[in-house]
Order: C-alpha cells, then structure tokens, then sequence
C-alpha cells in the first residue's frame, strides 16, 4: 500500500522574475487538491506556509467546512479537509510523517521544467508500492527553488499532454499525477 | 488525430436537493480548464450559461487576460484563454462544432454517478482517435441533469480512484479525464 503524504509550498517558491518569495494561499487549492487526496487515498495534505497570517486563513477555512455551516451543508467536503494539516516550514512536515508514519520519508518532488534527472511515473509507483513513507511536494507561484529541487530524493517527470505547451495549475497537475501515481489501473 | 472540444454546462444542471437551476460561473474554473485542454490539445472550451450576466463576467475574464493587462503580464494564460467560446445553450456548441469542423459531433457527457451503462476511458480514447468530432460535456453544480444525460451518445465511465470517495471538483475531474483520453501513454 502507497504510503503518501502532500506538500504544498507557499515557501521558499519563486515568482516570474525568480525572486524567491512567500506566496498568498488560494482558498481553491484547499478544496480541489484536499478532495484528489481523499479520492486516491493519499495520507495528509500539508500546506505550507511561514506566515501567520496565512496559516490563520487556513485555519479559519478548514474550520467553516470541518465545524461550521459547511460541514452542515457538505459533509463530504468534511472528509477532504479533515486531510489538511498546517505547517510552517517544510522541515515539520518531515518531522510529523516521523512522528506518524514512522521511517524517514524519502521526497519527490514535481517541476514543469524539464532537463533534470527526473523519475518517470511508473518507476515512482513501483517505488510507492514498496510502502516507505514519501511526501510529494507541490510548489505555488512559479514553481520551487532550485535549491530546494537539488535537496529532494527524487525529481518526478514532467506531465506532457498533447502538445507543446504545459502550463497547468497547480490544481490540475496535483489531480492528474495522483491518477497517474495512485489511480486503478486496467 | 482526436477531434476534441469540450462544454462546462451552468445550465441544465442540478443543485444539492436535486433541482434543476443556472449555476454561477467559475473564475477558476475558466482558467484550470483551459490550461489543461491547451495542455491536452482540446479544440475548443464553450463555457455554457443562458445568464446574460454570466456570459459578460465570462467575456470580461476572457479579455483581460487577452486583450487586458493579463495578456502583457503572462503570454502563456493568453493561449489558453483564446480556446473559450461562450455559448447560451448546448444546441449552440453543436451547431458551432459542425461549422468548425464539418460532420455531426458525438457528445460524451461525464457523471461522477455509477450504475448507468458507461462507456470504458480506453474505449472512449479508442473513438476519438477516429477523428469524428466529439464534445465532452461537464457539468458543475451537483452535475447534469437526467435528462441531458439522457439525450448524450456516450456516458463515460466515472473516475476511481483508490478509495470509495469521489469528490473530485470539476476542475480535476477535466484534468485527469484529459490525461487518460489524450495524454501520451508508454
């Protein structure tokens, strides 16, 4: 069984002109990516964030649908972001899959950019299938550093549609290597 | 070469209790999908609402991003969004289809609902290789109503994912169903 866990970083990521910066959260990434995680059974969604102020905007939108009026109205919008966890730098993350997967997790992490050594799709859910804990890690913005990238255990390939172009959302990117990592096959 | 154009129906669709209503339009929703299809080689986006309304906030998006100070801030958002056609109904993408790409196009609609006879994504992928032009339909609210469904040539088997839940938002469910019916496989 894939013993996965999701990292969306909201630092250190860069902007347009590769300055690296702290990026505002997007209350839709909560959502649709708490949601692909909950369908392909994926273990916990951090988000990553080292400012306060964020990390309360977090709290208070994970709070509405898991305590307030929209737990009421969607209970299965509950079930998501019951996955949610906040953490302030990507350092804790690895501490709580320590604490609660046991094992050092090992990090893939995702980038558009190609011409890295990269791990294609089907070796990584060979590797996932051995069961170590992994956190696959999502960058906002423009993407992550480059000094985050070298640190990571592997490189996962880039999606490549039908054509040359390739610049999905974070959101859509997340939902399409969770089917491709995690989804049923034949 | 798959003959693709794709329809984000706001009307008919359903709400929670089942009723048949206009949803509201999707800021991201605009954006996510026509990554993705640009991304997965999709012809054409038709953003379908008979709101008068709807249709200026969608049209005032779309500029912006083409014409606006979107189109100078990120080129590549330009390229998607120049796939989007507003449309007040179905029957206006059928029509447009059939001036575009000559032939009667088949329709697939999707449904996160089991239990109906739905057509397998190999299939599926299978008849867009034929070339016949195919309109893939989503809906968003609670989904398309039974009778449009009804109406549709293909009901497309619904997405699993490693788990009994599935949830996916509609932008994911675009993302992923594009992956498995155009990506590039090996």
């Amino acid at each position: 069984m894939p013993n996965l866990s999701v990292a969306l970083m909201h630092y250190p990521v860069v902007n347009k002109a590769d300055d690296t910066i702290a990026s505002a959260v997007t209350n839709l990434d909560l959502h649709d990516i708490s949601r692909a995680a909950k369908t392909y059974g994926v273990n916990r969604f951090f988000v990553v964030t080292p400012l306060v102020d964020q990390q309360t905007l977090v709290e208070r939108i994970v709070s509405h649908w898991m305590d307030g009026a929209g737990a009421r109205y969607n209970p299965k919008r509950r079930e998501a972001m019951a996955l949610i966890r906040i953490a302030g730098a990507f350092e804790d993350v690895l501490d709580s899959v320590r604490a609660e997967d046991g094992g050092e997790p090992k990090t893939v992490v995702t980038s558009a950019k190609a011409g890295k050594q990269t791990t294609r799709f089907g070796k990584m859910r060979s590797l996932l299938e051995e069961g170590t804990p992994f956190v696959l890690v999502f960058g906002t913005a423009w993407g992550l550093t480059e000094p985050f990238i070298a640190k990571a255990d592997y490189i996962l390939e880039p999606i490549t549609g039908a054509s040359e172009y390739n610049h999905l959302s974070v959101r859509s990117a997340a939902a399409i290597i969770f089917d491709r990592l995690l989804g049923r096959t034949g």
